[in-house]
């Protein structure tokens, strides 16, 4: 296979976090934040700006963006869902805007309370004040690959989200399976009509492990085209014990399957275990990845006897 | 995609039970093998006929073929390591046997005190024993993928050996990934290249999720051309938050991924799903499987309100 590059987004201290059921603590996200730019992730979702008394979790989205490091070469990624949060995250030093359009009326009511073409309206007001205050932003398409309520969302219509998003200035389009429901010839499929629909427009892909498919939808994404992977540190989001688990795909676990699978990733994969390792003591509970425990293969020279 | 058919080989009642630090009881067996029978499975794995000294947890084989039920068109497949289990096995009323090859001297010494040209040899002669007593048989081609103690293997190594077992009458090789450490790109080549060199033979596939990326080598072998992928129901065979874990793929988690991909199973997935939830209670803790307990995506029409 030739040598290809996939670029990571780190959405542990975001994605991951926004569903652990305790607080973790300011100091401990830039902590995580920390040890994954340690291992050579460049690109990081590092708070969300919604309401706090929605998402308690996030409250602290500032004072996280505050006392991150300043590094050459890193862009430090800040959700938001509407210009309420745009405004307050463009406050901040964040270098990069992420907005959400949900793919389904039914669970964008019920998300954001927003239908699709609210979003849209809503995702290119964002984009308009990102340009303004010259930082970059992209677009997530969620749901993308299923709706928990509606059930199978039509390629179609993720294409035509993508379109509007494309055309009201998004540097790059996301999809993410927000359910943890797609399978890999899907993966291809979807990736391969939004490829077609909009020529050159980096796309990023957003999986979750829920059915156990999250490291075969990336690799399906990665050799169709993909140029960016999101993942968690150890997946969290979820715990795979628990009914209906929602963990993102470990970042540790992708890189190996990635970088054994001839993709280069910049990514220093005994970093990102011993960052992982940190994060299970913190948690004070197992993480779902898998390579922390089992460790890489073949064993790297660093190990060697 | 074009819908592609693809067969399941059952074997938790092997490979997941054998390593179960606690001895499941026959009955258990039985169940276990009667409920996935029930799911639509048609090829299972129903025993080792291994010394029961090394391997307690198998010592009841005999005890288990003979109470399991009389259906058509299913087959029934006992694993051999020598022509002492061979002769065992074809005292039972098993369908298929099926031989074992390790890829590695140094592992296939430690494991089974063979070197890879003795395997050969042995697995040659049990080839010829199942032909004497028309029964069918298969070879396993173990650490295909790489070997706990010599690291990477060789694909022409592997080549070589599912070629000398082509030679000596395997009516299928399979390629097993017994450490749990492949990945998509290298099921492809390896598959590509076997596929090469024995044009019409069948191949199947065994994967560990050990590392995460079993069911992504199962996609990665299915849509290469393998035309059988085992894996065991619940992904028992190993605990994911213990070290060195070595599950096998959960078979329920690979039929969704497989069915929602295109590939027919004949395999009914609710019912496996029930299957997997009676091995959660039996075992008295949760399995790896994740559709399980995250349901199926789209809910299927039995459950719709």
């Amino acid at each position: 296979m030739m040598q290809r590059s996939i670029s990571i987004v780190e959405v542990g201290a975001r994605d991951g976090l926004q569903n652990e059921p305790g607080v973790f603590t300011t100091d401990n996200k830039v902590a995580l934040i920390s040890r994954v730019l340690a291992s050579g992730v460049r690109r990081l979702e590092v708070a969300s700006f919604v309401n706090p008394k929605r998402v308690p979790q996030m409250a602290d989205a500032e004072a996280v963006v505050a006392a991150l490091p300043e590094l050459a070469g890193i862009s430090y990624i800040g959700l938001v869902l509407n210009m309420k949060g745009a405004e307050r995250a463009l406050a901040t030093r964040v270098h990069e805007l992420g907005a959400v359009v949900v793919a389904s009326d039914t669970f964008g009511r019920k998300n954001q309370g927003q239908t699709i073409a609210e979003g849209i309206a809503e995702a290119a007001r964002i984009l308009a004040a990102a340009r303004a205050a010259k930082r970059t932003a992209q677009v997530t398409i969620s749901a993308a690959f299923g709706c928990p309520f509606e059930g199978e969302v039509p390629a179609a219509r993720v294409i035509s989200i993508a379109q509007a998003m494309a055309d009201a200035g998004a540097a790059e389009i996301a999809l993410a399976d927000t359910i943890g429901a797609a399978v890999p010839s899907q993966v291809e499929d979807l990736v391969g009509d939004i490829r077609a629909a909009l020529p050159g427009l980096p796309l990023r892909a957003h999986f979750h492990n829920t059915r156990n498919t999250g490291i075969a939808n990336a690799y399906a994404a990665a050799r169709t085209g993909v140029s960016t992977l999101d993942a968690s540190l150890g997946g969290i989001g979820g715990c795979p014990f628990a009914p209906k688990a929602t963990g993102n795909i470990p970042t540790e676990d992708l890189i190996y399957m990635l970088e054994r699978s001839g993709f280069a990733t910049s990514v220093n994969l005994e970093a990102l275990i011993s960052a992982s390792r940190w994060l299970e003591e913190t948690l004070g509970r197992a993480v779902p990845g898998l390579v922390s425990k089992a460790g890489i293969f073949p064993k790297p020279q660093s190990q060697a006897a």
